[in-house]
């Protein structure tokens, strides 16, 4: 089977264009060190924490720079996504800044939480059925009505570029980098990477890291095409959706290797990173270092950059609470 | 009844000579800000993160302070404390770094994790019985055997003048402050913070926080002189010890005012502060956010410096699961 080829692949000017361009509206995010995981892990970590950044999660660079980079008529419309997750935060909040409309279809069945956090930002929600038909039906009826742009949550040039961003902070913020980590679900993390470091330290190592239980990034890169999952189940909720054309092309093009863990493995290093470096993120965050945990023989003695994708966890429902 | 005067209150000189002694085992932690607490309150709010501060909390500054101040004849014969909490697991962090035993007593029916952390940190326990009198005495004993320096948690010099430098790096992170505010237990942070700011910053309002279940200091400052309970119960479990001579000092001739929280407003600000911001941090350090949005008139308008003593929770047993 052949894979579709990607209509447009965003350059490294595409990048430096998403950066000004998003500049007023995102965080440039701390890097954080903790001795203990150093001294741990024989290697020298930099967490670029993403759990600080506007909306509490990196999607936001994708997203305000696909709103940002509307014309003023495409803006009147808004903008349009389905998705539960951090995409749709990070779009409502994007378009908040803009002061226009962003529609989200999510699922009647998702969490009133997640509900709650998309209209605390701003976002209109209208409700689906829980499957795949009535999202794409309930999203064309929303299209078709409003003319609302649809930014997709990562197959996107824009949002590919947006994301891009996060590593040339990284790269300016800790010299001498030999490799970085992301997580990949999506692969629109791992693809803004790609892109960025291929182009401006081209030596850095780039590692992707997947839940075993949702491992068809994994799958597909030592394949050669896409894998696609039907329905993964795993703790790294914002993990399980699987590669598409434009994100695939970085990973196979860029990627070292796809490391990946266990459901128990997340958690531990979850646990462990709330525990130690006292900062907030989701399980999804936790299987970098959790692989890294797991294959310290790759890392060791090497400056490593970590990316922590983002913080919005529901602190009613923590894992490591196994009732 | 009158209060014992304190035999030598540190200068400014303390905490600059404090501030050298300790920069190379100490972090200089960062300065964080949230636009959604600014919203909420009012206020221009600079959380000042100690939970980031090495063996997670404020104390390790004057631990370090006393331990690196010793004479190599003192330091020979090591330190020691009495404590279950964060003082002494900087205590044993510091005399770590200088190679030096320290020596813990601790109620045998102190938590398993709080014995673990602390021999983590290099400290060697000795256990008494749950009560003052055992407690007295088998310290009495150690300190006979051993001959190591005794390092009160809060009222010794050596330990204000050391927790005084937070507020010396506060006021250079951040210009033109009108307020700080800290928790109050045993006094240590927030008479070091008298201690420069009245020194560097005279302008600069400083604010108490207290848990209601725990308010003591609020009672002592409200009548003049000391009032100590006996066996307070707060979630806010750093701030149940009372004010002593050389702490007392400098809240009765320093603090702006002094405001207390209820054990729900506590909670509740930690779990909001967790959720938006992203970090992890303590009970006791929830304290002066409650009391912020408990009284915002008092705040609005200001540019406020708000302390993070410490991020040392248990993560298993966290305050918002009533179970």
């Amino acid at each position: 089977m052949k894979d579709m080829a990607p209509d447009y692949i965003p350059t490294l000017d595409d990048v430096i264009a998403a950066h000004e361009r998003i500049k007023p509206h995102i965080h440039r995010t701390p890097v954080l060190t903790s001795s203990y995981f150093n001294q741990l892990t024989g290697a020298e970590l930099f967490f670029k924490c993403e759990n600080f950044q506007k909306a509490g999660a990196f999607k936001v660079r994708g997203a305000c720079n696909a709103v940002f980079g509307l014309t003023d008529e495409q803006a009147a419309r808004g903008v349009a996504t389905h998705s539960s997750g951090n995409h749709a935060l990070s779009l409502s909040y994007a378009a908040g800044r803009r002061g226009i409309p962003c529609h989200v279809v999510m699922p009647r069945t998702a969490p009133q939480a997640k509900k709650d956090a998309v209209i605390g930002y701003g976002g209109q929600i209208t409700e689906c059925e829980p499957s795949t038909t009535s999202r794409e039906a309930v999203f064309a009826e929303v299209q078709a009505r409003t003319g609302a742009e649809f930014v997709h949550p990562y197959n996107d040039p824009r949002v590919v570029a947006g994301q891009g961003t996060c590593s040339r902070e990284l790269n300016e913020q800790v010299e001498g980098l030999d490799a970085v980590i992301a997580p990949v679900g999506g692969g629109g993390m791992i693809s803004g990477t790609c892109l960025t470091l291929s182009n401006i330290a081209p030596h850095v190592e780039i590692y992707a890291a997947e839940p075993e239980q949702a491992d068809d990034a994994y799958r597909s890169f030592k394949a050669g095409h896409i894998i696609a999952d039907d329905a993964p189940d795993t703790v790294a909720d914002g993990l399980k959706v699987p590669l598409k054309d434009l994100t695939w092309h970085f990973v196979r093009n860029h990627v070292t290797d796809i490391l990946t863990a266990s459901e128990d493995e997340i958690v531990d290093a979850m646990k462990l990173t709330w525990a130690r470096m006292k900062i907030v993120m989701e399980p999804s965050c936790a299987v970098p270092l959790a692989t890294i945990l797991k294959n310290p023989e790759v890392f060791r003695g090497k400056r490593v950059g970590v990316i922590v994708t983002g913080g919005n966890v529901d602190l009613d429902k923590l894992p490591w609470f196994k009732n």
